[in-house]
């Protein structure tokens, strides 16, 4: 018997498709866990079979886990978990680049994972550690990016960027983002950086509003060791942050290591959509021509 | 009998200008006056009948003003200033956008002033006001930009800007710039924003690296109206900012208002450099064929 | 009794508006012109009363033009006029900068023409001269922009800037753009320039993919003098082109010279749409907060 | 003993370091194959046990090959060669990406080659085919770049774009480039493209001026198969270019195929600059904090 984990995003309007899609699991003979902010949606709705847990213990219990919300959701859902458990993600209205499956796709993608029939995609993680005066003082891994960046009052910061041990650059700019391949098309996109693959084993290192007008993103290989060092700033507020859900302040010659992390996050997908088809509706480009 | 005003940067290593200047200023029969920190930088050096006061009270004596120091120096020099008194901006080292005469230039350049011979630019300023719950809360005039930005800890925020009261665009980004011609070579030109001509009488509205792909920045006439309202957002810390000098909170529904100010700085020129020289030795454009 | 000339693109599919758009036009007592390849379109179904003539024959005598199509027409269409006729733009299918008159709104807007309450906003016209060992060697008005720019073998091309006869720099680049603020939202866009309004008077010069990282599109007054020289190149074809309809090869050491026109092109409204709605909507940039 | 070849730019000024580094190889036992060219430029200065010779039979001769000029030289010379031959690239005045040898470092650099001890550094090569109507029509490894432009009269054209069968996008664009890791630095880089670390296994590809603003480089695996097919298209000229020195007409429906070619280029190092040095002073960077 499999079990599966439901997670949704806290201020999700189509509350009953938790119920629904709870009833319909076991029905098929699945046990049901629900992380607890998202049972209470529903309340007395759900079946009594339910389990209702913390997030940290339906991620350690779910045979595979079903997102329903955006991209922010997922990333957070996928924090918890500690194993390369497959996670469905269901938007609702606009595609994710990690939410692909619509509402129509949710119960023929399901069914998949319940038969053991799916199709699935590995992303890749970061694994960020910070480091002050040779301690390590925070870590975490990461989906989509590692951000340093300046607080809105000063106006600029410095970094001195190193790839394996050799220096690469001292950037001067209102910050820099370490990204995967899955982030590419996040915060990176924003700031001007490039799309990478997700098959692709990199990172890429771009510059947020460099002083330099000569800095570009520069794309590494994932397996190289990225280490940010802000130099003594006067200027005040600088801080990291984790797939832009976790931030911690800085101060100065703390030092930022960004490698990969041995774990993936393990997405489902929807049988007849691909990674390109993803990118051009979420960038508007356009399809093949008629 | 012409009265010459002195501001240094506070950390000025070659203080031994300041001296020389004002000695040389009064063999010429000029009154000096030098502004109180800059007088520290040199303590008892300084010659009996120079005239030691508040920034506030040396931009209102003098008929011109030499700023020695950066670009930064002479933007908060320039704010003391009331009325369109010439400044000779006198740069350490590396050429600034403003301070482009060098010190080998000094004496000469300042010879012009005194003789009433000196060439120089109308730089227009830009006026901004904070409107919060219908009521000014904040004003100032700038002479590069206008910047409402997040702070680190915020992923993105919204501002809905239009021009004249027409609806422009609801901006989702990490902010927004609205710069002068002055202040297009300054924060503007790292956030991809275009080089606008000092005799153009334009701004630019440049988004911080913007969530919509196709925003760019946009260029209007400086006697245009053009309002930034922040939207509630429950991300937190949002501010305005001012020439990068001072900087003040924001609330949701606050609005910016930016439009020409009546004001102007009048830039001493050397005889001999023009904007585009400058703007090629800043960017490394490299000069003519030989 | 009023002319109105009318124009279609060469391959218009709903030529059968051509026809109604006569018939309409002669039973509110206009005269009906009408662009002989136009009038092919639709062949014998036109009133008989309706005249047929060359292109700048129907120019001159129209005392206002409507131009079915998309952009490229109207900038064809606006290339005969030798004086500010209004021009209502008609698109089918897709806004575009210039026709944003959709059909829905053709014979309401049309009306207003008749009847002299009709909108208009003027653009500026630009005027290109190409000079060749110190002759005129071609001219021409442009509504958008005039670019030099290299063939495909070549690789890069080397061009000298000057603007009022002050040298700007050397662009090693595919090529150059000078372009009016109507042209801003065309080739200029795709080549990383900014927006320009169309009430600023001014002209950028945006280079084609710059060797020189550091060169950025430059925002001129338009009444200023651009000079654009081209280096003598073994690499081959560069050419001119004006509106991207008319194209000359260019030899070493050619002048092309840039600056307003004294014509304008008069551009009619329909009463309900803003310059920045049809910015938002080509743009998709979305609209306000609902 | 080791044969060595070489190759100089042709009109190379320093012509007299031909002959006195023939001598200098001749004196440490090496035999010495100097391109015909080459040859031509010292005529009678050279010794006579000194083998002149083709280039293409310089190539196949060499244990390694000496490249004085800059980046383009060293493209062309590479193009000869059939099996990994070290090179070593010298630049006469500025720095190259691939002629990183200064002349003050040719001879220290080049005893490591005669000794064997000498680091290098494997680039890898992609495989282009041009194939028209089935079958293959033409054929080329390059290091740098593969480009599909239009020509100057062209404004735009249209291209389809699939890797590994799967289609990516139609760009409406001045062009595409697709682009090795060595290549980065070279015409992507002006187009606006990324820089990839000359140790990734990814090709970008980069539209040139693209239509569509949200179009943006892509880095992917170049074990990847890309394909580019061009579009029927009326505006005529477009062509294939390969390392900016081979250049292909292209018809409607013509296909271009890159993927990893089998062959790398061994680019022989200083032992003292590393590839961020090289990027560093390249695009003016500055180098570490003092």
């Amino acid at each position: 018997m499999k079990a599966i984990g439901i997670v949704a995003r806290p201020d999700l309007a189509q509350a009953t498709v938790v119920r629904d899609l709870a009833v319909w699991l076991q029905e098929r003979g699945a046990s049901v866990w629900i992380e607890e902010r998202t049972a209470d949606l529903v309340d007395g709705a759900l079946p009594a079979s339910v389990r209702r847990a913390a997030g940290s213990e339906v991620a350690r219990a779910a045979d595979a886990l079903v997102v329903l919300g955006g991209d922010g959701t997922l990333l957070a859902a996928s924090r918890l978990l500690q194993k390369p458990t497959p996670v469905l993600g269901v938007n609702f209205g606009s595609l994710g680049f990690l939410t692909e499956v619509t509402l129509d796709e949710l119960y023929p993608t399901l069914a998949t994972v319940l038969d053991g029939t799916y199709r699935s995609e590995e992303r890749r993680l970061l694994h960020a550690v910070l480091r002050r005066r040779g301690a390590d003082h925070a870590a975490a891994d990461v989906l989509n990016d590692v951000v340093v960046t300046k607080a809105s009052l000063a106006r600029i910061i410095e970094l001195d960027v190193s790839v394996d041990g050799v220096f690469v650059s001292a950037f001067r700019a209102d910050g820099l983002i370490v990204s995967s391949p899955t982030g590419s098309t996040a915060y990176n996109l924003a700031a001007g950086g490039p799309i990478l693959h997700p098959a692709l084993g990199a990172v890429v290192l771009t510059p947020i509003s460099p002083h330099m007008l000569t800095n570009r993103p520069l794309v590494i290989r994932d397996d190289a060791v990225v280490e940010v060092r802000l130099r003594a700033t006067r200027e005040g507020d600088v801080h990291v942050s984790f797939d832009g859900q976790g931030s911690v302040p800085l101060e100065s010659d703390d030092v930022v290591t960004v490698t990969r992390s041995p774990r993936t996050l393990r997405l489902v997908k929807t049988p007849d959509r691909d990674y390109f088809e993803v990118l051009r509706t979420k960038l508007k480009w356009g399809g093949p021509a008629s």
